[in-house]
């Protein structure tokens, strides 16, 4: 079986920075996963007993408490102050951004479009810095919402797809008066994205790498299976069935921002066993 | 023949206005065409002896000189502000919308995008508002222009299609991080439109009136060829040639937004001898 990895893929640079700010914090826990990738959480828990809380609750007085890269609503981060835990944020630069923008734009009295999963901690994270904010995934979505003011801002969850973007855009451009357009979707995403439609047209089976809760993830297994039906969703090598390979000449390999190179290396080592 | 006229056509709010205005100051004159359509000019020189200038250096002490429905250059204004002349405005107030927006950006330090035709006096007018101020009419007229600003706002000339300035937005949104985008497209233009591509689809042959300087006109008469290949762009009666509808059953009418009834009543009685 040939393989070839995507030209770019795997960790970006946010989930690179969070993961070297939690190593550098051993028997300290983080609010919520860290990233959407459950071997690499279970990673930093055997190597730097890194806890996971899932409730404000849960900490207590003295704790290091780590905000994952997704970062968490501004009320949790506030009630988070109120204890006495030290707070080491790893929020994604690139997230804090579209949170910045959604306070600034709700100061100046825009309604605010999220374009992006309403059930997605760094979506949740975003639209809690805003007064009128409105979560879509589809144009349709729009049938539903009230707008309190009649001019728009909009930012995009950082892993989605730009072209969908547009479109939401595009319908609001020929609605209002004035749409104030900020692309806060991540370059390296993008990257990987683009790669990946790259190299879906020239395999016969591909193969993407991820947590199955990452939004990124999923939308570079929808790119692959636009251009390669044989397209597969991996957490890591165990989910490897090796059947999907028969009478196949090329093995294409991608993966989401939150996985880990060693987890592609297993991937990779059994496909080669072929 | 059959004639159907489009559920909306002609003269426009802004067109409307600027003409009452004028008709209110006999012996004026207009700082360049009042409106795209030389006959109506003449009919408002003849019953109401409005005068026309083409450069400032005309006018003298104690005119009433009316501004163009187009609006003129912010610099030209203050240099007619500096002559002892009454001046009276006919701007569009769809097109007072755009050079106010083009002045505010400015002030805020965005690069500014004008979606228009550079030598109409409207996007003249707009751009001399602001400091950064480029004018495309496709995503390729980027290639040559360096923003000094990396946010960008941008603006439409009131008569053009929405569908183009989409393609311009959604260039930038790709490549820039903010895009204010400033729908300046003026209703009226865009209900002529929609009324124009409709009964352009239903008929053999279809007439435009407008004046062969006049934007939206000629944005007209590109959406009716579109769906009817004997589509003609005529300045009035004298310019329709019977020949056209040899054959033809079903004749659609519509007229650009500086078209008066008057002429559109002489095309139908002409077309109406056959």
């Amino acid at each position: 079986m040939k393989l070839k990895l995507a030209s770019s893929y795997g960790f970006c640079f946010g989930v690179k920075r969070a993961i070297t700010i939690a190593e550098n914090y051993t028997s300290s826990a983080t609010m919520g996963p860290l990233i959407h990738n459950q071997d690499e959480i279970n990673r930093l828990k055997d190597n730097f007993k890194i806890g996971l809380y899932t409730t404000l609750e849960e900490v207590k007085d003295n704790d290091t408490v780590i905000i994952r890269t997704h970062g968490i609503p501004k009320d949790d981060l506030k009630l988070l102050k109120q204890k006495d835990a030290k707070i080491i944020n790893a929020t994604c630069p690139f997230v804090t951004t579209p949170q910045q923008i959604v306070k600034k734009m709700s100061q100046e009295k825009y309604s605010i479009v999220i374009f992006g999963d309403a059930t997605h901690p760094e979506v949740k994270g975003v639209k809690s810095y805003g007064d009128d904010v409105h979560t879509v995934l589809e144009p349709e979505d729009f049938d539903k919402i009230n707008f309190k003011y009649d001019r728009i801002a909009t930012v995009a969850q950082t892993t989605k797809k730009k072209e969908k973007y547009l479109e939401i855009v595009n319908f609001l451009i020929l609605k209002y008066k004035e749409v104030r357009v900020f692309n806060t979707i991540c370059d390296a995403t993008f990257e990987n994205q683009a790669a990946a439609r790259e190299l879906s047209a020239e395999v016969d089976v591909m193969v993407v790498i991820g947590g199955k809760e990452s939004s990124n993830t999923k939308q570079l297994h929808d790119i692959c299976a636009e251009n390669c039906p044989d397209s597969y969703l991996i957490e890591n090598h165990a989910d490897v069935d090796l059947t999907w390979f028969k009478n196949k000449n090329i093995c294409g390999i991608t993966a989401g921002a939150s996985t880990p190179d060693w987890i592609i290396q297993e991937v990779v080592d059994k496909i080669q066993t072929i």
